[in-house]
């Protein structure tokens, strides 16, 4: 803490906490502001992971790592250095969507804390794998993280259950860990009490992360065959009953259109 | 499209077509990558709003301007110089949330369009109005548009009756236009059949577009005192059961909990 007061004393006249998404992981895909406002942070603090897909725009800064699962920690120290420092927390894609926004919110309520806190927001995986999908996400949609360390179980069922009835298309987070192999056997088998065995369903491993890329266009009812791909890092994207798979010359796209072709002639 | 065959000739081997989300609407907020496909594309179409936004990076691409309503137009001479040139197509906020993505991959469809097709993804106005908002949208879901040029309105009312009934955090988009000046409001009743008076909501105007931002945090029991504020650019975020308002000392902010408070002490 030593460090930081005397560090604001030279660059900043009182603190600004930003919280910053970073995107998919590769820095092309930052925002041009949340490229700024890294290079330009006086502390980056993240998990290793997050940092790591950062590791070019630091220099100067001083960098606090943390591990998964340290996220109130992570959080209590950005705060703190807020004070009297320019910090940024990065968090992994966009900083609401299962991101950092809501954790350094709630300690900086709890320490009631006076310094300009900005949120810049990123490109969320969903967004990222629907683009290396095609257009699968072009009208209404939900997102269900299937972790239950943090929502119980009975809340995801009846939200899969629910959504699937109003034939959203579906975004679904964190599909499986090692304590959690079953999830998303059971999502599918959920869905599938609604939705058609022939509606499209896109995975898609490390969207746009520059290494690591993969994905599998799949229907409802033969995505179970691909189980064993799925990971934890995977996004899984389920069409609505519009959605159909072109078979393009170059590779297959997912195209949930809009409604278009109610209104017009092409 | 003579001269896209003559340009083509001189800068590229085949065309591409990218179709690229732009964001809220200020440079800044462009992913580094979709700004240089931008600056690196022969032709750029979009409408006029969009195009106004990235004005900064036009100066030797063709453009092509149209205008909000021609969107198939656009995408079959998109899909047609891209044959033979490098051709971006903008799109507000991302491409796939109720962006160009979806027509321009159904137009490519239709004529079975045999080149490279990438997607760039955006900052959707979703998540600029979740940051500005603070951390509204931290845990699963919706999003509905109150639009139904292209969606049934019986569609609608029966997504925002499950999504309700999920406790999805719902993000509603286009809640008025000339056209239907009461979807707002008859989307607020249906919410308030299950959600409590007191779930914070948050109206977005211009979200990070850089000139008339304007937000208001109010609650679901309050939110029709500003009824008329409401207009076609206002994204509006509603809370889930857990969701509260901090008055910090600087601004009002909506936090929803990812659960946090329940696996740990502060």
């Amino acid at each position: 803490m030593e460090e930081s007061q005397s560090q604001s004393q030279n660059k900043t006249s009182g603190g600004r906490l930003y919280i910053v998404g970073i995107g998919p992981g590769s820095i092309e895909q930052l925002t041009i502001k949340a490229r700024d406002v890294i290079l330009n942070a006086d502390y980056v603090l993240g998990n290793s992971t997050y940092l790591d897909h950062v590791a070019d725009l630091l220099g100067t800064q001083k960098i606090i790592r943390s591990s998964m699962g340290k996220e109130v920690d992570r959080a209590r120290k950005a705060v703190d250095l807020a004070k009297d420092a320019n910090v940024v927390m990065v968090s992994g894609g966009d900083t609401n969507v299962y991101g950092m926004a809501g954790i350094v919110i709630e300690v900086a309520e709890h320490e009631n804390l006076d310094v300009e806190i900005e949120v810049l927001p990123g490109v969320t995986a969903i967004l990222a794998a629907a683009s290396m999908l095609g257009a699968p996400v072009v009208t209404d949609f939900s997102v269900i993280s299937l972790s239950d360390l943090l929502t119980p179980w009975e809340v995801i069922e009846k939200r899969l259950n629910l959504a699937s009835e109003a034939d959203f298309v579906i975004a679904l987070y964190n599909p499986k860990s090692r304590q959690r192999k079953s999830n998303f056997a059971r999502a599918i088998e959920i869905i599938r009490k609604y939705k058609a065995d022939s509606v499209p369903v896109g995975l898609v491993k490390n969207a746009l992360r520059g290494e690591g890329e993969a994905q599998i266009v799949t229907t409802l009812g033969e995505v179970m065959e691909h189980e064993d791909w799925v990971d934890m890092s995977t996004v899984i994207l389920v069409g609505n009953a519009e959605s159909r798979i072109w078979n393009s010359p170059r590779k297959d796209i997912i195209i949930t259109p809009r409604g278009y072709q109610r209104k017009y002639d092409y």
